[in-house]
Parts: C-alpha cells; sequence; structure tokens
C-alpha cells in the first residue's frame, strides 16, 4: 500500500477523495477548503499552488473542475512525496504535478507568466492570528520566517500572466497586510469574504481573490457563516464539503 | 423661529435630537447615524469633524458622550450656518463649534496634534460605491473632485495627536483604497465593521478606524445586520437608532 507508518488515510468529499496525512504533525483544516472552493477554477485553468503540504487544494480543485491543470510546489521534500502520493491515490497523475521546491525559487523553474490562477494557504503567523494548534513539526507549515506576505504576492505576481488571479486565505487580523502586500505587486484585490464561525461572531479568516494587473474596485461578498445559531452546520458549509451529495 | 424657507427639522433618537436639513437637496442618512455609533467618542476626546454637513455626527456623539467637544468643518458656508443653527437648537453651543472651512486647510488653522478622534464620512465617489441618490446640490456632499482619500487621511494624521483615532464609513468597493491611503500616512487601521442590508446580502458600506502611530493588527467586529430575514429592523438597528428609549 502507498500507506507509511506514522501516516493516516483521511476521506473528504463525502468519501469521493483520499488524502493521506501525518498522524502527528500537521494536517489540512477547514481554511483549504474554504479555499478549494472559494478559488473555483474555470475550465482551462493552469493553476499554481504555492506551499501544497498534503496536496488538498489541487486534489479538491482538480475533483471540482476536470479542465484545469496543475503544479503544486512544496519546500519539504518528504511532503512534497506524500502529496504525490495521495494525487496517485486519486488518479489525477496527468492532471496534477508535485514538485518539491521552495515556491519563491518557482519563477526561474516554470517561467514567468504561465499560469492563469495561484492559490496559497500562506503560513499564518504573530500572535492573535493562528486558528490552528501549533506543534513542533507544524513549524514550516504555519510559522512566519519560512516566508512573508510579500513572497506570496511577489511569486504569484511573476507566475502569473496578466489578468491571472491569486485566491488566498489568511487571518482577518493580518489580512489588511496582505492586500497590501499584493497591491504593491500590482495584483489587485477583487473579491473579499469573511468567514464566521456563527452569524454574531467575528471573522477570525478572510478569503479573498487579487488580479493581476486589475483595477481597483474590490467586491465584498455575503458573510461566509458556518453554523447556524443552534451550533449545526449552515447550509452553506453542507454546500462547500458536499455533505449532501 | 430658526428654520428658514426650503429647510425642515427631523428628529431622531427617539425624538431627544433636532436637525435642520434643507428639504431638497442633501440630507443625511443612515450612514452617519452608524459612524456617529461606531465612532463612539470617549470621554474628554476632543473631536474633529471633517466635513460636517447638517452636523449630524457632532450632534449624535456629543449627545451620547456627555464628556466630549467638537470643532466640525464645512467648506460650504450656508451649510456650516445652518448646522450651527442645529447645534443651538439642541443646546449644544458650548460643546459643538462649526466652523466654514475646507477640512484640508484646518491643521493650519487649529494646529496639529490637537485632536484625539476625527470622524469622516466622505464624499463618495466612482461607480458602484455610493448608496445614496444623488442631486444636483448634493454635488460637493457626495462627488468626488472635492476631496479625496489621501485628503482624508493626510489631514487626520495632521489633526491627531500620535494614539489619536480617525472613523469613517466608507463604500465597500472603495475601502481598500481608504485603507490604503491610512497607512500611507500612518494611520493604521485597527477595527473595522462590514454593514449588510440583511445576513445573506453583500455589505455595502464598511465602518473603520485607524489609530495614529498604531501597529498592524486589525480587529474585525462581527458583521452589522440592518434588518432580520423577515424584513423587520434588526436589534442592532434599535439600539443605535435608540429606538426603545
Amino acid at each position: 500500500m502507498m500507506i507509511y507508518e506514522g501516516e493516516r488515510l483521511d476521506t473528504l468529499q463525502y468519501q469521493k477523495l483520499q488524502i493521506i496525512q501525518k498522524e502527528k504533525g500537521f494536517r489540512f483544516g477547514t481554511d483549504s477548503v474554504l479555499l478549494a472552493d472559494f478559488a473555483s477554477p474555470r475550465p482551462g485553468d493552469r493553476v499554481v499552488d504555492l506551499g501544497t503540504g498534503t496536496g488538498i487544494l489541487p486534489i479538491l480543485m482538480a475533483s471540482r473542475q476536470e479542465k484545469s491543470t496543475y503544479v503544486a510546489l512544496e519546500i519539504q521534500e518528504e511532503m512534497a512525496e506524500m502529496a504525490g502520493r495521495s494525487v496517485a491515490l486519486n488518479g489525477m497523475e496527468d492532471r496534477i504535478e508535485v514538485r518539491a521546491c521552495d515556491f519563491r525559487e518557482a519563477p526561474k523553474e516554470l517561467g514567468y507568466g504561465k499560469f492563469s490562477l495561484a492559490v496559497c494557504n500562506p503560513p499564518y503567523g504573530k500572535a492573535g492570528g493562528t486558528l490552528v494548534n501549533v506543534r513542533d513539526s507544524e513549524r514550516i507549515a504555519r510559522h512566519e520566517g519560512e516566508c512573508t506576505v510579500e513572497d506570496v504576492a511577489r511569486t504569484a505576481a511573476a507566475l502569473l500572466k496578466v489578468g491571472g488571479r491569486l485566491a488566498v486565505v489568511y487571518p482577518a487580523p493580518r489580512a489588511l497586510e496582505m492586500m497590501t502586500a499584493l497591491r504593491e505587486f500590482h495584483m489587485e484585490p477583487k473579491r473579499i469574504r469573511t468567514v464566521h464561525s456563527q452569524a454574531d461572531k467575528d471573522p477570525k479568516l478572510i478569503l479573498m481573490d487579487a488580479v493581476k494587473g486589475g483595477g481597483s474596485m474590490l467586491h465584498w461578498l455575503p458573510p461566509l457563516i458556518l453554523n447556524n445559531m443552534d451550533g449545526t452546520p449552515s447550509d452553506e458549509w453542507k454546500r462547500i464539503y458536499r455533505v449532501n451529495e
């Protein structure tokens, strides 16, 4: 089998998809599932994932848009190898290429302006911004130091063609820093959506996309509410997690 | 009486306050009432209003915080004179001074770093951003050309002391431009609140404040929902309009 010791196999999207994860250490969270939905690739999109981790983003997106292809970049070799096995498990090897590399070096390797969509669930840093518990092995996936919002913006701007989109999820307290960095690299924020655990709660996460060379007019979507006021999952959550399929 | 031909007297906050407005032309809107609530002056605050119009903002804020004083700036002389009469009608002459002047010139007249709070319901411009109908006489109060987001940010930064706050309301599609301008003048956005007509609707307005010399950490408040799903006013709207007092 393709599962090693210390790993586990998780299913999602009502068991249509399989993802290998470490039993201990970083595992993908709701934020990735929300971002895959928000990014919603179009037919023909050529997509790059800046820091793919388990491979969750390209696997989810590829399952929803058959006419899209992916290059998934991951700095940790062991993680890249594991993501590659998940891709194979889902039979997506012809559409998703996993590469072990620092995404900041990717434009040199992959060329400039070759992608129509970039996605990134970047490391969260600083106090107050994290949603996920931080264990030792999550340091690289979840901590600053490895990369900055400027790295994300600069790399996306280099990899995308003019008119190409970058979709990201980011902690609300630092979303403005991300948007400021994007504008510095001529990536204009176009859509923004606040994510709330309940309708009366502060948003902890922000989904946003930005268009290379776009004009300044930001479209705010309705808030994404994950749970009803009685604590049950919202219809929107069920739609995103494909619970009724 | 203090009401002239072509004017009318409106009451608000359950008839505790009176505001003179033009029968035709610009009248204050929900946005001002929301901003007065959001800005919530503290005891001892010395407040400047950049473009007071009818005087609605200082009158509302002064009624809610007895230990605060105001300088309200208005570029249109006739409007400033009318706002002065509204201040007198509410017996607030000792706490609110209305000045007919271009707020961009105010730092020269009033001095630098003298205020702890600035408020601004700035002109909205460009397509798609306006909430209010635009009639001829509203041109100055509601249109670009008279002033820019940079004017607002620069003037507030000059008038405020370090640690002082600027609170503004702005159309959602252009809120990022306002935040970018604020950061350019070392006014760091600290609180942001999206305003929705209903919970499932896009926010059309954004309330935000920024602190002169503040660090970068943005606090997103829960969404401000004006109406329940059945169209009746929300409890939050009733609180802000003081309907139950």
